[in-house]
């Protein structure tokens, strides 16, 4: 196991190990593309095993050369793997696990990248056999693009990612999964799922489905105001359908994986909208200000940590 | 006046005409300091005249060298300029614009370049003297930053200006501040200011309303988790922030000029954000999938018409 708290870890002998023998992906969409590649670079697993559901996104990965083997069946795939890492939409985590935990080799290490937790821990939890050790996280990366092609090395350097392993879960390969994403170049952090769900509610899922709700809205206009609103997007609204773009199958997974923390958060943030509407209806001038002061703050704070 | 037709209008002689022989700016923030950058770039006017309320910024105006003449007076700029450009917040328009009425030269053309229309006919409209020719337009251009030193001439190049003169504005004054727009870069189109009001309503202020609210209400999240909203951000929320970051007094002003437009785009909002959900609390996976795939749609319209 290498050690974590090393300082010479990015000496290109400390690169060269592997954290693990053999490193079977799972989905093979953004993410997991990029996890492929960045494992690759990085030197963090002997072999790579890439494995998908679809036909075609087999075909492009062998082409694009980012896995040393190709392997169509999930339950052919795992086997003698020390680190299976699961990179499917979080609605497909329950029926993937189930089909992959008979063949897991012992000591496997068993992980994930879903952005939803407590769900992640509720279906794959109880289906993972005895001797296996389950560590599900979350890296905090991504862009509007989706499928093996998007995927590219550098996406975790400097960005978060959240490990959030259910209670009891062995230390040692804790360790080894915090130490995987620092190879990718992520910053890690250990997170309770429940509180991993309400933080990722208000900073990720909150803005998709406002970012989703206000494109549907403009989609409702009548034709000719539509043509309207694609021809005159001013910035704000450009930005929106650049979140917007995203993957529906993945969203739709996240949002109904993380309802009772995202229908709280949008509670929340539709009683601060019905405010804003009512200090424009009354001609609060004061309160408009402070809630756009309150923007500018945290834009600030944002760029205060580099995270910005 | 110039040839607004003329293929050759990007000849070295052509952009050497002047469109204006003083052109005063009133209003040296992100637009009106872009505006005096690109109108010396391209020739645009013989003089330009800068004029602002604050003296920290006439002083700046004057360091950065980008008008041939700074006046703090804004009854004295005007006199003999036959282009007098309003770059104030759409709420200070009225007041600038009473001071000012008395001195403009007969023959000139007034024009702003304000967010909400219907509110700028209303409150200029009245006050400008006979023989003056007041042509309202609004470049849909801008970053979060603000003040004269955020301002570069290529700011509204490929962006469009929409030019939104009252019933029975002179046909040539109208080419004119046409002729001026293009000069610095932009597609120009006209409209009419109600539907100006309710297209800017859902394209810009609509989405600043949202990214204003969510900040401000990840900001009445209690310590210890605001810091984590904040850690964590993932691209959603500081894509939202990014649009937060912009002025407090030009937005508080739009919001409470566009009022009604802005209540109803936010009401046909609510009532979506509501719909989904529902959707998430239900469990609709098809209804969420479609609006998803909605969001997709759009971005891919904006991106064949080159406008994302």
């Amino acid at each position: 196991m290498p050690e974590l708290t090393t300082p010479d870890t990015n000496t290109p002998e400390a690169v060269a190990e592997p954290i693990f023998q053999r490193l079977v992906l799972i989905g093979l969409g953004l993410i997991g593309s990029s996890v492929a590649r960045a494992a690759r670079e990085t030197g963090a697993a002997a072999e790579i095993v890439a494995c998908d559901a679809s036909e075609a996104v087999c075909t492009r990965v062998a082409e694009l050369g980012i896995a040393d083997r190709v392997e169509a069946d999930p339950a052919l795939a795992v086997a003698s793997a020390d680190c299976v890492m699961l990179c499917v939409p979080v609605g497909a985590l329950a029926d993937v696990a189930a089909v992959i935990a008979p063949h897991l080799a012992p000591g496997a290490i068993l992980t994930d990248v879903g952005s939803t937790k407590i769900s992640v821990v509720r279906d794959v939890g109880p289906v993972v056999p005895a001797g296996v050790h389950f560590v599900p996280a979350h890296p905090l990366a991504g862009t509007e693009f989706s499928g093996p092609d998007a995927g590219f090395a550098t996406l975790f350097q400097g960005r978060y990612c959240l490990v959030v392993p259910p209670a009891g879960t062995d230390a040692a390969a804790v360790a080894r999964v915090v130490a995987l994403w620092e190879r990718l170049g992520a910053m890690v952090e250990e997170m309770e799922p429940a509180h991993h769900d309400r933080v990722l509610a208000v900073v990720s899922h909150l803005p998709h489905l406002l970012a989703f709700t206000i494109c549907g809205t403009a989609d409702d206009l009548a034709d000719e105001t539509r043509q309207e609103v694609l021809r005159f997007a001013a910035s704000g609204f450009r930005d929106f359908t650049r979140i917007a773009a995203s993957d529906p199958v993945m969203w739709r997974d996240i949002f109904l994986n993380n309802r009772e923390a995202l229908l709280e958060m949008l509670a929340r943030f539709t009683e601060d909208a019905q405010a804003m509407a009512r200090a424009i209806r009354w001609g609060d001038a004061g309160y408009i200000e402070d809630r756009v002061l309150r923007g500018r703050k945290i834009r600030r704070s944002l760029i205060e940590i580099k995270q910005a």
